[in-house]
């Protein structure tokens, strides 16, 4: 399937699934394909949320972990990836505030867009590849539940409160005001060779990007593959229940298009770190997929080391992760 | 003068005056001299202060200002040094804060310690030479004034209260507690070809890295000839009243040697900017000096463009300023 022209790849997504793909696919040689990583702005919250309502500038979060992932190895580059990844612990107003997220606040402040500060901060960190937002425009997520019930904010819908029933599906996901995918996120689209969604949550780093309107119509106007990456655990409040084909019909009907290819992990999860997610109400997902349109492709696609929860993060985090490197071994012999 | 070997030029000092003097010198070819900046750690007012409180690392304003002044001049090296001049005017508990000090701070985190995060800010901004804290202990600054009465701490000094009445000579100065200059810094004045002071608050920025135990003596037993570049204005608080022949005193006792060269503006200065210095009870300083052991250097040092007073900055910023580049020619005609 390889010919001379360079491969275009786009990675739609946020957070960090979009992280473990963008860094495993980071290490190959550049001539072998481009690399575009599409972000979510819906992000509204810890220190991400406070930036984007005391600047008034689009969620930076999300865009600070792809250009972590993407920057380079050598020991400034490494040095400075720390530096996007620091979250202060002290400091009046400044504990709990990532760097990198200020890095990419005082950047904006300076050159005066967001897209002009994330060109700056990817020559500093010597990206591979390119960082666009989704879109230019200054969003918020809304999600309507089986209840009727409406939620505003992503955040709210990432962390639901206590008071929500996590067990309620997500029925209509939107944004408001009215916003446009960006004309280089739109085109990145249009030429991409592979288009990999997933891991990530499902509605809130993943279809955040996909119900701004237009990029569904670049989803399905575009000759690229989509590949599908498929979560290890379900997620209180978005997936709950979710078996891999649930994942799927979502996905379908949102996108507007069947994925060509679904990665799914058959490698077991460890029983004594799923403990802590059965707390959280989270569980490994039942993998009831049939080949149909999709190539389905299953293998052993989890992280052998144990992921560390961060120190100073007030978000939780998931322990339980895709290995890098065997996802992104995977998508290089689909291409 | 000039011979094969390299000369080693040491700058010993911290804020805007230093910052004048690296910036000239710093566009000559490196194999033309070596540079060392060697930086006071008394800083404690502004958002160097609260940082200082705050994570009890030293102080770290006047070292990012030394590096913004040997940063390089490429397009990303442009953009680092914006960042690390970018004061936040928006924010809770951001607002006021220099990007480049919460920079510094989030790498001494990092990696430990003051000189390591010095270490990398350099490499991140390709510095030309090296900066060097004085000390790396913490140190209060203190002051006694012909009255009896006693300040501790940098900003009290630099910025007296209203009740204070800056007339008053300062009679003795001195450091708390007990504190060695660093052995880097050490060494980088005993094979110093050339050492400058000044321009810059002769005792808040200059006296204040000479009154660290161990750095007279190392300035005594230096063959590096000493260089002494004369304020244009005094200030009140600190230097009411001098001529240039009380600053030269002054430095002489502190460091215990006579300066072999003093650079003097002898350029007009623009009446229009002086009456905003009157009203803050500065002046120009008279030059009263006589050819004696040092070589009195006098020449038009003076900036032709009027340097504008940074907007969203705390502190009051002096508007008349000395030249780099013609005091970087002269410092090179004397070497």
């Amino acid at each position: 399937m390889f010919t001379k022209r360079q491969k275009n790849i786009v990675v739609i997504g946020g957070g960090t699934g979009t992280y473990t793909v963008l860094s495993g696919l980071k290490k190959y040689p550049p001539d072998l394909f481009d690399l575009t990583a599409i972000v979510t702005v819906a992000d509204s919250g810890g220190s991400t949320g406070r930036l984007r309502d005391e600047f008034g500038y689009l969620p930076v979060g999300d865009f600070r972990m792809a250009l972590v992932a993407l920057a380079d190895d050598s020991e400034v580059g490494n040095a400075l990836r720390s530096l996007f990844l620091h979250r202060f612990d002290k400091g009046e107003g400044l504990k709990g505030h990532n760097f990198g997220n200020l890095f990419l606040v005082a950047l904006t402040d300076i050159f005066g867009s967001e897209e002009r500060a994330i060109e700056y901060a990817s020559q500093m960190l010597r990206v591979r590849g390119r960082v666009l937002p989704v879109t230019s425009e200054k969003i918020t997520l809304a999600a309507e539940y089986e209840s009727g019930h409406t939620v505003k904010g992503e955040t709210y819908i990432d962390e639901p409160p206590e008071s929500h029933d996590g067990t309620q599906k997500i029925k209509r996901l939107w944004i408001e005001p009215e916003a446009r995918i960006s004309e280089r996120a739109r085109e990145a689209i249009a030429s991409a060779d592979l288009i990999i969604m997933g891991p990530g949550d499902l509605y809130t780093s993943i279809l955040a990007s996909v119900v701004v309107p237009g990029t569904k119509e670049a989803l399905v106007s575009s000759k690229g593959k989509l590949l599908f990456v498929l979560n290890l655990m379900s997620k209180y409040g978005q997936t709950h229940n979710f078996t891999a084909n649930d994942h799927l019909t979502e996905l379908i009907q949102y996108t507007g298009r069947n994925p060509d290819y679904v990665l799914v992990n058959n490698n077991n999860l460890p029983e004594d770190i799923l403990e802590a997610y059965y707390a959280q109400k989270e569980f490994p997902i039942a993998d009831d997929l049939e080949e149909g349109s999709a190539a389905i492709i299953r293998n052993d696609f989890l992280a052998s080391e144990e992921v560390k929860k961060k120190s100073g993060d007030t978000l939780r985090r998931s322990l339980i992760r895709h290995d890098p490197d065997k996802l992104a071994r995977a998508i290089i012999e689909i291409m």
